[in-house]
């Protein structure tokens, strides 16, 4: 596969890389962590994909950068006791951020949770672990993930779709990630849905994030809609969350089945138009709504996919649940990092 | 770049490559046909990108797949004779169909216009010519025209869109056109751009093509709006074509004005939230309704594209027109032929 890389494509590590063992393909356990706004999670993998030990840890981005830094470590610690893989064993680090990363320098250009700008993660990490160490946007590492191990079956092209407080996506084309020229593709939750709605109501995210589903059943139960909602969280509609929603939804609540179905059939209209136009023969959808709204939600997304994918022979395209779930970004951070250090 | 290519990425030829002569690199004259559902445009494209000779005909689909070829033959030989190339010196034939074709196999798979299903196209003609033959898609073969020697700069991620009877989409991505699973990459008309519109008014193509532009004026006037176009066709609006309406929207017809401007904003929305999805940083508008219009409606789609691509650093994607204008399509397909193969 290495023919396939050009120069500009081949994400470099910021340390020197580590030799493959002579005759020995496989590269030894790789620490993966998905890099949240509000968690972090760190795992250790082996050569065989088997997770060895996790580790979870608060984010707390107000404390600043170098607090992060150090909780990663910790992190990375309490994985190596529990798995007892020596630092000097492991191959690299892969981590996935959120926003706009450069994978090629490393370098985290704009993560609006954390604060950070320009920030040189890869650098910062294999200065204080010694190991060759690799960023990707999270969206990227959980789709990468997903197409290596879980249900994006190694396809050659493929869309992954995190539903979750925003919508975020990353892109596999033929088979590999795809980053555009400004290295922010699949950026989807700010595709346009409705060009004539007011501002902050045109986007797929301002209109199918588990954000926006929330506060549309908030607002529609203040108008007096009934629900079974409203007893769930004892008449405070602030304590709506995405579990109670996917109780009433499971427990066939008018309301909250007219807001989630709405919700699934704009993505699904979204989804058809990118399938379209990338001709593409898979979707994974992740992220918190559609774990909590599970299986109806899925095949209703795919549904509405197929009604709006062009020409006929798109219609096959698959939508599907992610696998992975939680560890769908450090487990795809984890390849990143081997697939890069193996070339 | 032969390196960049993998076995399922590389187009073959149907039948053996030219041979390289000995350390000479470039290859000979080539043929390049643009096959439109009403006329095709022949040339013989010399080493040096320059356009020897070229010829058109009549398509006449109505008279079925052998009359065609018999056309393409003909056409062929008119360029050979203008431009004094042996046929023995012609190194390959490159061809762009309208519709779905796979370009490994040299297969229109399905073009409407032509009434063509499963068509052997490169197969066919270089039985009759018995030299290699490529098929792609006409706008595929378009925007590599322009992105070899046009308005694409020879950029590393751009997407052309095609705006006349329909509207038509070719990407170029990592420097290489892509083709996505179905091979049927880059069919933007029938992305949707207006969700609650009813059924027939939904997408791209529905609402920006210039036969949905004459049709909106023909609406309109027929409601009794005032326009100067009205008096430019005698009365009779079934008379109106885009040359018409561009001379309106150059005078300043306010009808004319304002169909042609909200055309721009909308296909604007739909560029920007492509810009958006896979990072472009270059558009390339062609097609009858473009260069009807001219730099004014290229520069108001570019402000819009601009207004919705996201993040920022995506803002500066250029929405250029079309250089090559009629000659796209037949300099791409015969670019497509002469990289091909020489590999």
């Amino acid at each position: 596969m290495a023919t396939e890389k050009s120069e500009k494509q081949q994400p470099k590590a910021s340390k020197p890389k580590a030799e493959p063992k002579g005759s020995e393909r496989r590269v030894g356990p790789v620490i993966g962590i998905d890099l949240g706004g509000t968690n972090m999670q760190v795992g250790i993998v082996g050569p065989d994909d088997k997770l060895l030990a996790r580790a979870k840890r608060k984010t707390k981005a107000e404390e600043g950068l170098n607090a992060i830094l150090d909780r990663i470590v910790q992190a990375i610690e309490e994985c190596r006791r529990e798995s007892k893989v020596r630092l000097t064993d492991l191959a690299g680090l892969g981590i996935g951020a959120p926003g706009a990363v450069d994978p090629h320098e490393g370098v985290v250009l704009e993560a609006v949770n954390l604060r950070w700008n320009d920030v040189p993660l890869a650098e910062l990490l294999s200065d204080r672990l010694g190991i060759p160490c690799f960023v990707d946007n999270d969206v990227n590492a959980a789709i990468y993930g997903e197409n290596q191990l879980g249900a994006g079956q190694q396809s050659d092209n493929v869309l992954g779709v995190w539903v979750g407080t925003g919508i975020g996506g990353g892109l596999i084309l033929n088979r590999k990630l795809f980053y555009g020229h400004y290295l922010t593709a699949g950026e989807i939750g700010h595709m346009i849905l409705f060009p004539n709605n007011p501002p902050g109501s045109r986007s797929l995210e301002h209109n199918c994030s588990r954000t926006a589903v929330v506060e549309r059943v908030q607002k529609l139960m203040r108008a007096n809609r009934k629900s079974s909602i409203l007893e769930m969280v004892g008449g405070d509609w602030d304590k709506v969350r995405s579990k109670t929603l996917a109780k009433a939804y499971q427990e066939g609540d008018e309301l909250a089945i007219e807001v989630v179905d709405d919700a699934a059939d704009m993505l699904g209209v979204a989804i058809g138009s990118i399938v379209t136009l990338l001709s593409l023969e898979r979707v994974v959808l992740g992220g918190g709504l559609t774990e909590a709204m599970g299986q109806p939600f899925v095949d209703r997304v795919q549904k509405q996919t197929r009604r709006f994918a062009f020409p006929d022979r798109c219609k096959r395209v698959q939508v599907v649940a992610s696998e992975l779930e939680d560890d769908a970004g450090l487990m795809g951070a984890a390849m990143i990092a081997r697939d890069r250090i193996s070339g």
